[in-house]
């Protein structure tokens, strides 16, 4: 499991760079930031950086309202990078002179009807058989927390460390960051793996790695509108608010600067159109939850591409067959929330040749058949 | 009611415009045609042509399904207009060279629930009782016409005449048969009526009439949304649509290259923004008759203003105590069907000195108090 060429002690004296990280989006960049830190060189390679899914994520930082049933093992990895965000916001922050957007009001989870919040203390009820802090509240203390919730809303639940961040303000702050600490952007497309020299390659390309690298990793349509508050001021709520409303999943994410993200479907198609009935769906969900949004301006409707895998779950280690070439993409809806433990393990494992016990169950060997070999050298 | 300067007699030998039209919108560019076709110079005189109304308009030709209780004297200029509009269009398409997508089918007038049945009958009624040719249809009736409409619709009527045209192609067929009639644009600004030399004016400025003329004209604000149906075919249905979905009014207007209209609001408002409510309410009226258009992609979401009046309908007709000035504005949501009748009413009086008798309750005298004197020359 030692990733070739990057040991401490050659760390020095090298010519060229000694890690190339492929895919300039949230994932990628926090790599590069958390390597650059460490003393390596590194350059990273994106024809059109923040083009993917990075820009398009609402970023919510949930690992408790995202804990669904059957993925224990993506929820430790949400849970882990979800307790380093305080941190490592505040070292981004203080790195790049960025304010990220990085809040803390956590999450209300919310049901519209009997229906809907039966579906949510249901989830409930894993979530704190998981030991995740989520609180069960009356309709009546919901509305203490936030006023704004529909008077129809029947119950729901707190989850008070699920923060949010903007991803948009993230992403340039982690360019901001990386190339404060050395990192290069190299612009040239990467048609293949062995057009890099560097002796460590990461392979951070969200939907393109599947044609680098072979691996399952395809690309899951999301839709998702933004919202603005009215006359130029804060939205008229504090809180992330998830739920159900008649059936539909829908979250709403207000921001202080008044964009509010209302997200997201979850699609296995690859077209790119934003459709009417998508647009239908999430402003009839947010909106029963919500129903100030109605005199909310639709500045935005977006089609994006999440990087999916057959299990959710993401791909992060050495490329089987490859041990010079790292894999850390397919995080599907949990790049954000999982860009500090991914860069930081990613990092550890360059400098250490020692994967982390909790990438375990991630590793890129765990599907069948066996991937790595379509772009050889 | 003479219109001083363009008597026959005077309109050679002139060596300046013999009628200055403010305002290239559709009415304009009309007016502008037909008086140029009869021999008159004409500028049209306009910053931005085509940035008002006309081109946020869906463009229905619909007189009956457009008559409205108390509107008598409106609904016999649109029924004048829309019985001149095959001539309109046959006569432009030649002298343009443009396809107008003009289309007549008809339009089928539906009601989603018992309630929104009743009132279209209740209209229905009223229109027949004008003697305007509607048919009463039942669900099964309908849907022989309209496979594509929901199962759920509970009944409703068939317009024959109520046609359709594409704004956005009639515009540039209007200004192109204009121009090779010998008209001329003038895109400096007109600041006041007194800067403008031609012998007659014709302020045909929208929105923009109030100040230069003190008509009471203000700005109705209307959202609409552009849909276009998947893969690049034509919708699936022919019909304009226009119905009543759990008491929400909706029109949708399907065109032959795949665009598919769906408005409007009625909002007396004068901010340009496109709100989530607006939206929600027109996707979900016209996803509601219409299941299919869920799939259509969402491709443009606009707030325009029509030029409004006190009692909805046009001003057309000499400024009281201006002889030289016409004025063709106020056409709230009729601009498109009633451009014919306009431009050739206006251009007779400006030949011929004499109003016809269709004018008279649109005349620019019968609001108080009287206008015409904000801006003297």
């Amino acid at each position: 499991m030692r990733v070739a060429g990057v040991s401490s002690a050659s760390r020095s004296g090298d010519r060229g760079p000694q890690v190339a990280v492929v895919g300039g989006g949230v994932v990628g960049w926090a790599i590069a930031w958390r390597c650059a830190v460490r003393g390596l060189s590194v350059t990273v390679h994106d024809p059109a950086p923040g083009s993917g899914a990075s820009t398009v994520a609402a970023g919510m930082l949930a690992p408790v309202a995202e804990a669904s049933f059957g993925e224990t093992a993506l929820t430790g990895l949400l849970v882990a990078s979800a307790a380093r965000w305080p941190a490592f916001a505040a070292e981004l922050t203080a790195a790049s002179g960025t304010d990220l957007g990085y809040r803390t009001e956590g999450t209300l989870i919310v049901g519209l009807t009997g229906d809907d919040l039966t579906e949510v203390r249901r989830l409930g009820a894993y979530q704190q058989g998981l030991g995740l802090p989520v609180t069960l509240l009356r309709p009546s203390g919901l509305r203490d927390r936030e006023p704004a919730l529909a008077p129809r809303v029947r119950g729901g639940a707190f989850a008070a460390g699920d923060h949010q961040v903007d991803p948009r303000r993230l992403l340039p702050a982690l360019r901001t960051a990386a190339e404060r600490a050395g990192a290069a952007l190299v612009t040239e497309p990467v048609g293949r793996l062995g057009d890099l020299t560097a002796p460590a390659v990461v392979v951070a390309a969200g939907c393109g790695t599947a044609a680098l690298t072979g691996l399952p990793v395809r690309p899951v349509k999301g839709q998702i509108l933004r919202l603005r508050a009215p006359g130029g001021g804060p939205p008229g709520f504090r809180h992330v608010v998830r739920g159900y409303a008649d059936g539909e999943p829908v979250y709403v994410v207000p921001r202080s600067d008044g964009e509010v993200v209302v997200g997201a479907t979850v699609e296995e198609r690859a077209d790119p159109t934003v459709t009417a009935g998508a647009v239908l769906r999430l402003l009839r969900a947010a909106v029963g939850l919500l129903p100030e949004l109605a005199e909310y301006d639709l500045v935005e409707t977006t089609a994006g591409f999440r990087p999916g895998t057959p299990d959710n779950a993401p791909v992060i280690g050495v490329l089987p067959g490859r041990p010079g070439v790292l894999v850390a993409a397919g995080h599907h809806r949990h790049g954000i929330v999982l860009a500090p433990v991914t860069a930081d393990l990613v990092a550890d494992l360059l400098v250490t040749g020692i994967p982390d016990a909790l990438l375990a169950p991630f590793a890129p060997d765990r599907f069948d058949p066996p991937v790595g070999s379509v772009t050889g050298p």
